[in-house]
């Protein structure tokens, strides 16, 4: 019988106990080790926003099996033969000598252990901002076990009333949510002049008025300067423009990097975003060294471009590869990613896959866009709204990617374009799709497809769209304009632009064509609530012969400004 | 400037309207007409047995915009420029004088008004059972509008106590949801097996049991024999063995067929499901009529074969195309279903997309299965149960289809599944799927990836799979067999088969696997709740030698027969 495979596992989060999972099923007989600097193992760390508001209460619930059992060393070595050693950091790789020099945090004691094949999962690091915090109490990341523990205890002890959020991205988002449901006074800082900037910024604002309606305050385009403490203890931030913000709490969630120190020291390539490089079977560039998780960086599956894309979903699906090809040699690969994303805030969900417009032109791309405002299902089923931005590629009408946002139903729409995407389809591909469909769940044309059908129609010359931004550019330049909305009297009580538009319901606009200007090249601007009815009402004028008539996409729905109601 | 072109739509519900609307889109001056037999149009028939179910209260939401606009005749004027006449028959078609004979049903006037183009869009009709009703009262369908409004009185009226809904297909198991949340004692009979024919018999069983669960007595494999009346009144219903069944409502669900008389009479080309037959372009065998609709037949994507495949969105998307070709020429193509459909049962939805295992071995196909449960998300996230079954082509890994039950969210799995049969993808191209990941929406490893991960499992030799089936067939036979489940003695004594099984939970397992069978060529079956833990054990007894060992896809939550417990 040949000698046992050694198997050293570095980080036991979620790519590495996936990995040595894996490796066990593969391999019964490997000795497999997994070395976990933090106390805890297999956390469910996107979890860790939720726990802190609030949406359960057993932390343990982060940490245990589908039937409750907690995922720690015990239950690693009964169940699947796998060492665990937590608390326990690894110091370094000596490649030659095929060993790792560990070390026990709790005994401080060093150990040299040898491996056959390495598989590197030393995950992210927080970004931190350039900033002294002077060790003043009440500045925290959300990023490990113990971060969520403090901030639930923030959320149970209710001592805190107001704390600033530095970094809107995904985690500072779900961060703000979390504490916000904790009935915490919350400012959002963001360095960029947008929330979410895997949206488009027309998209990402949708999202930002749906945060402010939640109460809380947003501040863009403006950076931390200075954390102000009183007693070695936060009292409040000042921003770069001068602003103070009074606060007991600051949560830094400006983005992760790989963790690669460890990969560096040994010598593995890294590549330009400091992530290790890996070939598609997830190998460093020491064939006995394979890597999964957020240390990496990979190949986006439409630039080819390698980046950093820290999603736990990966990290498990890496792990996996990673793990079967350190047993078994080289027979599973990894296409990549195209960097879907989703997350819940408040009411709303946002989600993004493939490219967005701004990533699509710097690829390269002659894009083209069209946004789509519809219910996810219909109005007597509670249908609720969907608001989407479909990116393609002009020459072709290949799907390059799409945005979601709004209270509907985002998870569906967003699997769909991520299927589309990575099916390599084309606007035709999409626009007669057979997708399950019944009151409960869909519109009868599902608001992917209706997304489809407006970019065909658009491809096909007949949907002549403008953008919000390009209308607002247009009034601010005060560019003569016929803004018409074709909604009725009562919809326009309730809600309206007040940019100077003109209401004529689709309905009367037939009989009303005197009322429009008698120039048939006046620029002509058609929209409703979604701007169905504004599409038609362009065709309506069109076929009566006005040259330069255009639909505001996605109506008013998708008016990223402020409206007069 | 050219005469406007005349087009006649006959069929005022889903495709009719579409293909309508979508003519007007392209050509203003066209002269449009719908003939709509019913009072109303572009009712969501698809909505009734919510309307009866008391998910909504105002009918006027079966035919309203989604602004709450009534699409009554006046509206189709006025907004679309479409002469809706509602209450008129379409009797005769003369393709040589290109005219249609109609008939006003409140005048009883005919009248002959010719078209340049016609569309069909007659729709289905209910299938009636081989018994003679008697003229009975209480006797109805659910497929038309005063269908909907008779079973909503009786639902408002609460005089009607028991009754017997006839087919356990999609829509009569919509119905019996509507009827039994009303109040009513609810008996469902079906002549074949199963509820549900779109799923294969196991997946079906899991449906029939959650139905059960609520109150609602299932009969199968039993048909109608008589209707039962007194005074003209229905009082039970007799079925083929015997059994008497006092009711006061029976409601015939079981099917439809095209409704072709019209097209046949005019001597289009009709195919062997009854369905007018129409090329890619929706063209029937007379060039200048097109079709679209529950009319149709239809090709399924996958087969190539023609079947009936009447669902309201593949009526929209064939209307949308419809309507573009008679105006345009062909220009726009349809390219058939792969017959996706989704259903709500009480707290169960059950999905399918592509083929199930019966369809695709009657297609030729040598079928490969497998069986999936986990959650829809984290046990944190308060995640759903989801039951799966993927269908691949043996020869290559393609994957032919998908069906999924369960209280989870079966709309985005099954949406996955269809794009991904759409795409023409295969098991390998799904295994790494990039979908949107985050603990409020699915697991770190999408249910749907994960249930490839089996299937790849399956075809790697690595998870010997048996289905619950042929396990049972195994038992009833008294096969020599050793049950091993691995699951907690808690979790044993709240829930277990009771087949003989053994328990050993899997974290026990490597230290008593002197209780196994010793004889290593012992048929040993192992599973848990779902069958993860059942998958590590079989592969803990592999490496020690047992040579067949099986797990039993799904386990115990997806076993199809009565548990012990």
């Amino acid at each position: 019988m040949l000698k046992a495979k050694r198997i050293v596992v570095i980080g036991g989060s979620a790519a590495g106990p996936k990995a040595a999972a894996k490796a066990r099923r593969l391999d019964e007989n490997a000795e497999i080790t997994i070395i976990q600097r933090e106390k805890e193992l297999s956390m469910a760390s996107c979890g860790y926003p939720y726990f802190v508001g609030g949406f359960f209460d057993d932390r343990n619930m982060l940490l245990c099996t589908p039937t409750g059992v907690v995922r720690d060393p015990i239950y690693y070595m009964n169940a699947k033969n796998i060492q665990a050693r937590t608390n326990t950091e690894a110091l370094a790789i000596d490649r030659v000598k095929k060993t790792v020099l560990i070390k026990n945090l709790a005994t401080s004691k060093s150990e040299t252990i040898p491996y056959d094949r390495l598989i590197l999962a030393t995950g992210a690091v927080p970004n931190i901002p350039p900033v002294p915090s002077g060790d003043l109490q009440g500045i925290t990341t959300l990023q490990r076990m113990q971060d969520a523990d403090f901030l639930r205890r923030v959320r149970d002890e209710k001592k805190i009333k107001k704390a600033v959020v530095i970094g809107g991205g995904l985690i500072g988002i779900e961060t703000c949510e979390a504490l916000q449901l904790a009935g915490i006074d919350i400012t959002v800082i963001e360095l960029l002049p947008q929330l979410l900037t895997f949206l488009d910024w027309e998209m990402a604002e949708l999202v930002e008025n749906h945060v402010r309606s939640k109460g809380v305050n947003v501040i863009t385009g403006n950076g931390l300067a200075a954390f102000l403490g009183e007693g070695g203890h936060l009292t409040g931030v000042k921003l770069a423009n001068g602003t103070e913000l009074p606060c007991e709490l600051a949560v830094v969630a400006i983005g992760v990097r790989p963790n690669s120190k460890l990969a560096q020291e040994a010598g593995l390539a890294i590549g330009e975003k400091r992530g290790l490089l890996v070939n598609e079977f997830m190998q460093t560039s020491d064939p006995d060294i394979y890597a999964a998780g957020d240390c990496l960086e990979i190949e986006n599956r439409i630039t080819g471009k390698r980046n950093h894309a820290p999603y736990g979903d990966l990290a498990n699906l890496e792990g996996r590869v990673a793990g079967e090809n350190a047993v078994l040699g080289n027979v599973a690969t990894f296409p990549g990613t195209i960097q879907t994303g989703i997350c819940k805030i408040f009411d709303f969900k946002a989600g993004t896959t493939g490219l967005n417009e701004r990533s699509a032109a710097q690829a390269g791309f002659n894009v083209l866009t069209v946004i789509n405002a519809s219910l996810d299902k219909p109005g007597f089923m509670n249908g609720k709204l969907l608001i989407s931005k479909m990116i393609v590629d002009k020459a072709d009408g290949r799907i390059l990617g799409a945005q979601v946002v709004g209270p509907g139903d985002v998870s569906r729409q967003i699997a769909q374009w991520a299927m589309a995407v990575m099916g390599k389809m084309h606007v035709e591909d999409v626009v007669n799709a057979d997708l399950p469909y019944a009151p409960p769940f869909s519109l009868a044309i599902d608001h992917f497809i209706a997304t489809a059908h407006l970019m065909q129609n658009k491809i096909k010359g007949r949907l002549k769209g403008i953008t919000a931004i390009e209308v607002k550019e247009k009034i601010d330049k005060k560019v003569p304009l016929y803004l018409l909305d074709a909604r009725g009297p009562d919809e326009f009580e309730s809600m309206r632009l007040g940019v100077g538009e003109h209401l004529i319901p689709l309905g009367a606009l037939r009989k009303r064509l005197g009322e429009i200007p008698a120039d048939k090249e006046a620029e002509i601007i058609c929209f409703c609530k979604i701007s169905l009815r504004g599409y038609e009402a362009a065709l309506v004028l069109e076929a009566n012969g006005w040259k330069n008539v255009k639909v505001m996409e996605g109506g008013i729905v998708a008016w990223p400004y402020p409206r007069e109601r």
